[in-house]
């Protein structure tokens, strides 16, 4: 016999699905007889009611709150979806909240989905919120971070004794932003450029901080880190078409640019065609990221570094089932690094 | 004098900003001493708490739970921050779900939202759920549509007594996708193609439907709907890439493809640059919605619709507060529709 779907249920008991969900719940006002007679049909054909009823007795609520700093960038989607095959076919539903690279707005996010008893959260967190971070966590909410650490500098935040603040010990599932920054612009300096334009993002959080320090590395390496013209973007689109006017400008123009994330890339190689510059030829770009839209350019040989944030999810969707089914009473949060690597587009 | 923040309250008091927050949330242990010295700062420095702490007084939890079929669309993604910049600066948070075009996970949503009591829900429908969402609007839960309106054929699902469930009068805030999809299948036919290859979306849903009867209408109108080919896409990158491949495979291929949303025709650009033909003079394209990458292409001449999905959004904002409000007693909810223009890239 196939499994009893809701549809079922309240077609036996001739009441609509929403009925047979309020007396599951046990929310919205139903009578006794309709209720008596709901249990007694669920009861008859063996109804497995779902997650969301079944946290009642587990005192789970079933539901999981994502913070990213953008929710329109694919790359957190793609993370989001890893995360998302993981955990739904447990029952968990994943709730969104974009902080918009805005601390304060990511400080109320985290109080709100806290105060929803939220199972955990995911943060790809904006920064400056350790201390709120700590407080959530004395308070018992589970959390894993994703693609960027906590920072030591938010530890200036003064904790309740007027001790620092320290960081707390989450799991991180991340990628090795250093080296593979290094690996970009190396590809770029190997190809004889030297006055290169970094685009950067905001140092606040570690992957800007990270991805700049990767891209100093490699010039310095070549002793040509006079020549690194840098124009700090937001992660944005728009931060991108404005570095490249911003290089446009320049007495001695740059003839390569790398761009430290995937959004800014888009921007950059929009602006660079509707300047009528060719890419490669007239100026080569690199991208921390693919940009789907970087195979629709008229000549190949756009660098990338080729991410793969659906594995980074499916890493912590595991890591969000063990947090929450308390699993391993002596597992020690540990950081995931990936290392992804520099290709080119054919 | 400026306005105090939380963290100077928390300075005065010589707690943390997660203790306020936990006084005013009234949320986790706080010995009586630290509550009394908390109200006691907050009322020197007439500090204002937050919209979360407000809602506690104000039985708002200044939650809004959007539904969206596809949270990696940039279109949805738009409409949301059009809510936001209404919403936002009135101290409401957005939270996002992503249903996947599936009416299964769509209706557990809706549950989950509406057991979180958000003070509304944004719905963009898979479709399906005419009978759950009745069940959740008679529960008193306030909701507006985007995009997508709620359709007739879902009232085959019988309601509690018997009787078919009845469409709900809500607020609607969507385009006219007959009359833009017939002006961007004529601009093709314009140019003299008329073997047209439509990718089309899920007829399950109003946007579906709706564009491909105004495709319907145009080939009508020149009397050569015999040389339409059809693809069922998803709405989805990958959708638009088999479309392609299957259009390419055909006897007769078409000399033009008309796609009936962005996601699908980011597919169709792809796959036409991988198989080495030019657009448009190999293959014309319109696509219903802008491809932002579209102006990477080598040539110009891609039709679009351009859609103001930020515009929408600020409308939906608009009408989200007063309903929350409960201004306007007497407010009949209507359609808001958005006609957009047919426009090619240059």
């Amino acid at each position: 016999m196939s499994k009893a779907t809701i549809k079922q249920v309240a077609g036996e008991a001739g009441v609509s699905t929403a009925t047979v969900s309020r007396v599951l719940n046990d929310s919205g006002y139903v009578s006794p007889e309709v209720k008596e007679r709901v249990f007694g049909v669920i009861a008859r054909l063996n109804y497995q009611p779902s997650a969301i009823a079944r946290s009642l007795k587990q005192d789970k609520t079933f539901m999981i709150g994502v913070i990213v700093p953008d929710i329109a960038n694919p790359y957190f989607m793609g993370i989001s979806r890893g995360i998302e095959d993981v955990v739904g076919p447990e029952g968990f539903q994943l709730m969104f909240c974009s902080a918009g690279e805005a601390p304060d707005k990511e400080a109320r996010l985290l109080q709100l989905l806290h105060e929803k008893r939220v199972d955990a959260i995911v943060l790809a967190t904006s920064g400056g919120n350790v201390a709120n971070i700590n407080g959530l966590l004395d308070n018992g909410q589970r959390m894993v971070l994703i693609d960027r650490r906590l920072e030591d500098e938010d530890s200036a935040i003064q904790g309740d004794s007027g001790k620092e603040a320290s960081l707390p010990k989450l799991d991180l599932v991340a990628e090795d932003n250093v080296q593979s920054a290094y690996e970009l612009t190396k590809a770029l300096l190997d190809e004889g450029h030297v006055r290169i334009g970094a685009v950067n993002g905001p140092t606040r959080v570690s992957t800007g901080r990270d991805r700049l320090e990767g891209v100093l590395r490699a010039m310095k390496e070549r002793g040509v880190e006079d020549r690194l013209l840098l124009y700090s973007g937001d992660f944005s689109a728009e931060g991108g078409v404005r570095a490249v006017r911003q290089f446009l400008n320049e007495a001695e123009k740059p003839t390569a640019i790398v761009s430290l994330n995937n959004q800014m890339s888009l921007g950059v190689l929009l602006e660079l065609v509707r300047s009528g510059l060719r890419i490669p030829a007239d100026m080569a770009v690199a991208s921390f990221g693919e940009v789907e839209a970087g195979r629709l350019l008229k000549e190949p040989g756009l660098y990338y570094v080729d991410q793969h944030p659906y594995e980074m999810g499916l890493k912590a969707g595991e890591l969000l089932l063990r947090l929450i089914r308390g699993e391993d009473d002596a597992h020690s949060p540990a950081g995931h690094i990936f290392r992804h690597e520099v290709k080119r587009i054919p």
